[in-house]
């Protein structure tokens, strides 16, 4: 019976991201490697290039980019599902206009239905793209969004530590199984030479996007949307986005 | 039906640890802050001053200390359930003994019930302390091994970050709903002064156990614990063993 019966959110779910010409999954090995600074970051500087951006935080365990932007007082409206508040330039959507800042200890169904639910009543409407700030590692949650969203190419975010490089790689072992396109992999917190990151992702055909060194001045500049777009960080993400569309454009994997 | 069926490897695993005095869970709110390392170090130094210590990684998807000890060549032993093997003074368990490299896309069910088996079947024996690499944040498996194994006491590892402290305040709500003891919280990764995190955990009324600064050597260690226990890192995890032992001595939480 179960495997009859068709979760009528999930057909909802493509007709929500119909308009939407791409969909980004930033997603790291391990968590604690930027993931959503990057997110956050790439969402503000595309909006400011021009393009029409949404940003989804479905890091649901431990979502973040609502303080890195100060989303403040903004909520989203409803009207036939949940349109989101634009923020910054930016449509945006997190969980924590739902759970506040209680935990949200959710079990694999629960989670699996939080985020769909989380999805399928979202409107985004037009948009060149849709960021997702994904769940750390290999988790439901990523199973699930790569199930829903077929479209989703991945940027894969690690540190420069060894312990980070292993998670990953078993991400891009999954992701090539499943046959996920991965745009490439953003090197962050970089504090020093080291080409070990980049050597192994190239071994593994995975295109090396570039490095991002360590930025201490980042702490400070959270919440605060003028300063974050100000530091060093924010500069090469920048940059890191003009390499990305390039790679869309041609259609190169 | 079901929940009248009680799985038989519940009550195993307390017979399990029935001779263990301490099982301290090495826990996060987010990855990436150290929780392994904090880990690993802690087992490794307290092993040092002669305490029997186990070391159990439940992190599942991402696991990190058998590269940081190096664990080698080394394998459990089947003899009425798996005994671990003696890892540089510590008997050590993970799940890489059994995934190797592959990575481990565990749906919640299956999750749940690799994590049952590993504790069910590992045969700790007479122990001081049980350290376990817990996996980060609030997710199943951390509800799974509160449940399952009633006696743990939590040491939660945070860096400076804001970010980071944010999932931390969920995770400590969470445990003291669920009245599971917090012995206290190490800030790791300190670069400057600031007392952000220690004011906040006091208002929560958890101990801070002190902090450990920023250390760039630490990368070079992994793999090799001669090179490990000399690193500024371990020596402040040493001290903070010390203090550790202190408070579950003195029985105060």
């Amino acid at each position: 019976m179960s495997s009859e019966f068709r979760d009528v959110r999930l057909s909802v779910i493509d007709e929500r991201i119909k308009n939407v010409e791409n969909v980004i999954a930033v997603s790291s090995g391990k968590g604690g490697v930027g993931k959503s600074l990057v997110a956050s970051a790439l969402s503000l500087s595309l909006a400011r290039k021009g393009y029409l951006v949404g940003l989804f935080d479905l890091d649901l365990t431990s979502p973040s980019t609502h303080i890195i932007l100060d989303v403040g007082e903004s909520r989203p409206v409803e009207d036939r599902g949940i349109v989101p508040p634009k923020v910054h330039g930016i449509s945006y959507m997190s969980i924590t206009y739902y759970s506040g800042d209680k935990p949200t200890p959710l079990r694999g169904q629960e989670f699996s239905n939080a985020l769909i639910e989380l999805m399928a009543i979202t409107r985004w409407g037009d948009l060149d793209f849709l960021i997702v700030d994904m769940p750390p590692g290999i988790s439901d949650a990523t199973l699930d969004i790569i199930r829903l969203v077929k479209r989703s190419k991945f940027l894969i975010v690690t540190t420069p530590s060894r312990l980070a490089f292993e998670t990953v790689k078993k991400l891009i072992k999954l992701l090539s199984d499943l046959r996920v396109e991965i745009i490439g992999i953003v090197e962050n917190m970089k504090i020093r030479e080291s080409d070990f990151i980049k050597a192994n992702v190239e071994r593994l055909g995975v295109k090396y996007l570039g490095e991002i060194d360590f930025d201490g001045n980042l702490e400070d500049a959270l919440g605060d949307v003028e300063k974050f777009s100000n530091t060093r960080f924010f500069r090469r993400v920048e940059e890191i986005a003009g390499e990305l569309i390039k790679r869309l454009a041609s259609g190169t994997q």
